[in-house]
């Protein structure tokens, strides 16, 4: 895990690191597809127009060219720095083939220049789930999406997690009821909330004349409310007073009511409305979701994102959507880094067919075979040493048992771990059922 | 299929595409761990230092670098164009962690900036297996890769392949066992045999002095063996007539009829040894092997590879090794193409969980989660739409079931093939076993 890599920031894993790696993935596949989510991939590359087409870009994007070009023969491409921007394009260029509304989910590799430092990479694994509409989107796709995702991160073995929900809509809703009209500006400055403190974003908000001091006032106590119920509807109509709340206020109050008694309902204690969410100047128009690690929320969010009122659109045409992102990587770092989890082997075999001499390799193919054919997985050694440097190998790797073909024809295989051996047919012994596959454990309890 | 893709040489799979190759995968991943490889995966960028370490690189690099780049600031770097290179540097980097002889298996995007064309592609997924040795590796690696390859094809739904493998030394042991001398010139001329046929070749033999007429006509006639036993072993030998054996032709004889034996009797019928195969000027020692699809041979070869005996080096120390690697995108692009094979449905769902009315949308989750949670994949309408437009919306994405309840709370379930409607109970209610997920099915036999 303190291991170097010769590349700042690209990060590989050792065979029983990834290991944990697929656990994480095989489980988020299998949560997604469980609620009905096709997967898709798309390229890893796009024009540079697309990506820059997305507004303001704070990721550093990895440029790519041929190095035998002739300049200026191909359109600039670049590497995708999230799952999102490629998704838009994949849904407009496909919309002819595709049934709306549209549930996909993408786990791929993203790349972002970025100064590397503990938990940020330069190439890392995202897995992401959207529900896209054409034309329209039913808001209770907002609270499915976070179902979907409270469920999938509940499969994970990473422990306690609170989803962290605003809504756009309420916010806006809230400064336009309050007077205050550059309303990108003071969501700009809430969101540097966390990072500079109360203090430095009320002088902000009054400096730059985006507001008053009592507007600012208001901006931040509707920032500071938390609730795991819905008791923050109350919160903030008693912020508002005798203020008429303008109706985009009323429309994400509605909105967040829902998706927070939703969770509440089929994922209890799992969600938090939290009103100092923006997720920045990103495209988002209503609910917003982040996700904190219990007892690890120096990592930030693990899982993020949004509804979006046109994620993309094609002409006339627009398809709302709402989404959630995991950082895979670095949520598998820091599961690796705490050393919480382990497999319990490193590679895929239960068993280990030892060979007795040279000549026996092609009887010990026979008893892996049969074997392999009963749905277990099998190495046969590739030399005959003696069995103790054998057994060591097998051992020195965590496979759990080896299989010896006796002089006579007679079978033989030995639990490693207990010494026990005993006679055994290919063709019925069976290993421990824990035994079957590599398993991922909690090597200690933090 | 026919579509046209926006970036060209970048392929795109539709969501019920994307089932055909997610099928491919999970096969091969499971019949490489049913042997014990384990899953790697290396970073998709190389130093560009690394990859013209190679020697000789015919294949186009797509060099990478910040857009924002302070000159000079980084090591220069490049997307890999296999995965044969990162796997060499990953097994030097991390040899202290690992266990030799190592069984891994890594499947990963590659990019290649060359010309797209039928069957190329920029953006392509090669899915690889290398066993590797710490110093030595046992020769029987050679017949354990092949098997393992060929029983993962036999898993695929391609059709019948051939596996053609010839063997470096004793191509070479036969030039100089016949006196020519420069048997990389040799070996490089051969290598043009099927692109620009014998006369050509022998031309270009003897008038580079490489070979007199009479050695021209030997080497080519070596080229010609073609066979699905040991025999080509006495085909040699009857070229040679009284000329002696040099030791490295009876080197190779030996490995390739082990190879041959071997596979004959493992894998019937899919292996020939074909004494034209050179694999260019890669870095292969002994064994080369290449696959052709029957029927399909237009495709070249669908999967490449041999024995180097130095993958990689650090210092004094070397790591030999033999793999073989699919090229998975140009398979599926032919299985796709021709109408072969498809998805019986577009998404994961097996059932459809229709909205009575926009109340019902709680309980339609509770039915859909207790179907889920039974190991089902389910989605619920996100509209209380006609239930017409319900069943035409799962119809279309081929979903076979769609699940009704019933105002007095009793739950129906429709096969929306036979329109066969009949009561059923969420908690014990069963689809059809072939209806569980989506299959892969030819859909055209050809």
């Amino acid at each position: 895990m303190a291991r170097t890599t010769s590349l700042s920031g690209f990060t590989e894993w050792l065979p029983e690191e990834r290991l944990v790696e697929l656990h994480v993935l095989d489980t988020l596949r299998e949560v997604f597809e469980r609620h009905g989510f096709a997967s898709i991939e798309s390229r890893a590359v796009e024009t540079i127009d697309t990506l820059l087409q997305k507004g303001e870009i704070d990721k550093e994007i990895y440029a790519v060219s041929r190095l035998q070009e002739n300049e200026g023969s191909d359109a600039r491409l670049a590497l995708h720095f999230d799952l999102t921007v490629p998704f838009a394009r994949y849904v407009v260029e496909n919309a002819g083939h595709l049934d709306f509304p549209f549930r996909r989910y993408q786990i791929q590799k993203v790349w972002r220049g970025e100064r590397p430092q503990d938990g940020r990479f330069r190439e890392f694994t995202q897995a992401d789930i959207d529900l896209v509409g054409d034309g329209a989107l039913p808001f209770r796709s907002d609270v499915e999406i976070a179902l979907v995702m409270a469920q999938a991160l509940e499969a994970l073995p990473i422990g306690d997690f609170m989803l962290r929900v605003n809504n756009r809509k309420l916010s806006e809703g809230f400064y336009r009821s309050i007077g205050l009209e550059d309303t990108t500006a003071v969501l700009r400055a809430i969101d540097k909330l966390e990072k500079i403190g109360a203090e430095k974003v009320s002088e902000e908000l009054t400096s730059s004349g985006a507001a008053t001091e009592g507007q600012a006032r208001q901006a931040l106590a509707l920032a500071q409310i938390r609730a795991t119920d819905t008791s923050f509807v109350g919160q903030v109509r008693g912020l508002l007073g005798d203020t008429e709340a303008d109706e985009l206020l009323e429309a994400g109050l509605a909105e967040l009511e829902e998706v927070v008694a939703e969770l509440n309902t089929r994922v209890p204690g799992r969600v938090t409305a939290d009103l100092s969410i923006a997720r920045g100047l990103d495209y988002y128009t209503g609910t917003v979701y982040e996700t904190v690690l219990l007892g690890h929320e120096s990592l930030g969010s693990v899982c993020s994102g949004g509804r979006y009122e046109s994620l993309a659109s094609k002409g006339k045409r627009t398809f709302p959507g709402v989404g959630l992102s995991i950082g895979v990587t670095r949520l598998i770092s820091r599961i690796l880094a705490e050393g919480g989890l382990s497999a319990t082997r490193k590679v895929p075999s239960a068993v280990y067919v030892a060979l007795r001499s040279e000549d026996d390799w092609g009887a010990a193919q026979d008893v892996a075979d049969t074997l392999r054919r009963r749905g277990y997985n099998v190495e046969v050694a590739l030399k005959a040493e003696k069995f103790g440097k054998q057994i060591r190998h097998a051992d020195r790797r965590g496979i759990p048992y080896v299989w010896f073909t006796e002089d006579d024809g007679a079978h033989e295989v030995k639990d490693i771990r207990s010494g026990e051996q005993s006679s055994a047919d290919p063709a019925t012994w069976t290993p421990g059922a824990e035994d079957v596959l590599p398993r991922i454990v909690e090597s200690a309890t933090d």
